[in-house]
């Protein structure tokens, strides 16, 4: 039975970039080895790091002053690694707090200077994204997490500042056209929109950089990293591989417009059902619903195991809502297709047929 | 035709471990989803991490008060990361200089400690590794480097001090028995003796942590990682199943006597053929010789081109010596089979009958 992957990352993958990945272990581009035992300073991997960064230039629509990095440790480093290069102790950053990954990105820049938040939507669970707050302008940066993948919530608006925004897009990059020019720095872990676990992307304004007077050791300096275009020491090779192998796969399919659009198509289609079925309740503001995490409940809670159950014997898998929401979580990132949601919204009107 | 792959990291796997890896991408212990796309809280991967950490702690015979860590970021990551963990400015730790890896190591730890360098064969191009040197005992811990890649040396004794011993093992972890008694601390990224590059093991002494008084990100503290069972965020979900399933086969293959003896067994062939061989010289001290990483320079520097290419000829690949040392460096570890050994022999002696 074929399966419909709704898992919230590591995340599904085009089944054609699972093939190829497949493919470069048994033999990597004609070579008769793995790519998982060629050397990284070898010319075969040089040209898929080269392919990668022209990639996302490519796909974002980079202006010439931005770098692109591919480093380890996921966004949780990202989230001291970031104030840690861009902001002195008294320098001050602005925050939003939008849910668990924004809240542990306030809590690790605490050390490295002074933070302000700005909003916060906990009060509310984070079902919203907060309005109406201003950036001050001595801010260094405000710092947003565009979609929030445990609460279903997502930036459709940026604020209107001259101050740079740093952004965790972990969950919702190259989902959409982004008007990169507002933006800083932008961080995302790969194992959602761009790939596999292992590797975590960086794109950030030149400018930004080398002026902060903290000890900054070699691996936490995104200067170095520039310097060797992402190749100071051992890069993670295959991960870098799959993400390059699903860039390739986005702009195949139309880049970010086209990738725009059939996600529009599919959260519609998920969110009119949520809204039409009776079993079911969406769980956060209209406006703000994500395109990429759905969240819903059953609308009787004695309903929760026995829908999961029809899920799963239709082949649709990883839909538990995570442990601090509850409920369903439906994560329809680039890769699932429309055919997937489709599947989905069956077995949601067969359980309203059964059940009412 | 066959490739035999000398390269010095990312290096040879074990070609079983080759053929299950590219299994795992397209179905996951029949799943129907692939290792790349499944969430890592889920049962199938969590097998992967906890089969993973019980293999370090038996092929390393861990006692119970060690803790067995999968990180990200590389050796280059441990190099501060060690130090910021277990000495505080007004600490004492000592290195010696063996290499380059050393001597970044030794640059990293200067910003968190009083930092002694107690020996170095740097004078000597790092040809041999120092002796003779005394550890004082406020030291809170000597740092080696048990194998340096570049420059074809190893350790093969331990000094004789109660101070820990913290070590980077990344190109001979597994290779032979160690009495893990003598090490408080132990990392090795995963691409030459234990997988692919993305990860990076990390084995410590309890009692070591917990001492330090600076902040540590979360990221940067071990004892999150360990409280977490290295999950504390999205783990290098492949880099590790790789690891698992390399550990998996030198346990199959007989545990670390058995690579001991084959390790052995191969760099006696390869080095009684260049103390043999009028067309090569050796270029490390005898007893310092590394059973990883055979270096070695052609008599004549015109010969170097040609024996590359006979050796390409005939299969046998990445032989080219790193830029600081130049010559040659054939890579021999665990996964390379007395046959590619043998095959690279049978190409210096027929360069040898052709050239002399």
């Amino acid at each position: 039975m074929k399966k419909h992957n709704f898992s919230a990352g590591p995340a599904i993958l085009p089944a054609s970039v699972i093939q190829e990945a497949a493919q470069g272990i048994l033999d990597f581009n004609g070579s008769g080895l793995s790519i998982l035992e060629v050397s990284h300073r070898g010319a075969a991997f040089m040209a898929v790091m080269d392919e990668a960064i022209e990639l996302v230039k490519e796909l974002l629509d980079l202006p010439a002053d931005y770098e692109v990095m591919f480093l380890s440790g996921g966004a949780s480093t990202q989230f001291f690694m970031a104030p840690m290069n861009l902001i002195d102790e008294s320098d001050t950053a602005c925050y939003v707090d939008t849910g668990t990954w924004a809240s542990k990105a306030i809590k690790e820049a605490k050390a490295f200077g002074k933070i302000e938040v700005l909003a916060s939507s906990k009060a509310d669970n984070y079902t919203h994204i907060p309005q109406g707050f201003d950036v001050p302008s001595y801010a260094k940066y405000l710092h947003l997490t565009s979609n929030n993948t445990i609460y279903g919530t997502q930036y459709h608006w940026w604020p209107d500042t001259q101050v740079p925004i740093v952004c965790d897009m972990s969950s919702d990059i190259f989902s959409r056209p982004v008007d990169i020019s507002r933006f800083g720095l932008i961080y995302a872990g790969a194992q959602k929109n761009m790939g596999a676990a292992g590797v975590t992307l960086v794109v950030v304004k030149k400018d930004l950089l080398g002026t902060v007077h903290r000890h900054l050791p070699a691996m936490l300096d995104y200067r170095l990293h520039i310097e060797n275009g992402s190749m100071y020491n051992t890069p993670p090779v295959y991960a870098v591989y799959i993400a390059m192998l699903t860039m390739r796969w986005i702009k195949a399919n139309g880049g970010m417009r086209q990738m725009e659009q059939l996600n529009q198509r599919k959260a519609q289609l998920l969110y009119d059902e949520i809204d039409a079925n009776p079993c079911f309740i969406g769980t956060t503001r209209k406006e703000d619903r994500s395109l990429m995490n759905v969240t819903f409940l059953a609308a009787k809670p004695e309903w929760e195991q026995p829908f999961l159950d029809a899920c799963k014997a239709a082949g649709c898998v990883d839909l538990k809502g995570h442990r601090s929401v509850g409920g369903f979580r439906a994560s329809i990132y680039n890769a699932m297709p429309l055919e997937g949601v489709q599947a989905l919204v069956d077995v949601m009107r067969e359980f309203a047929k059964r059940e009412q």
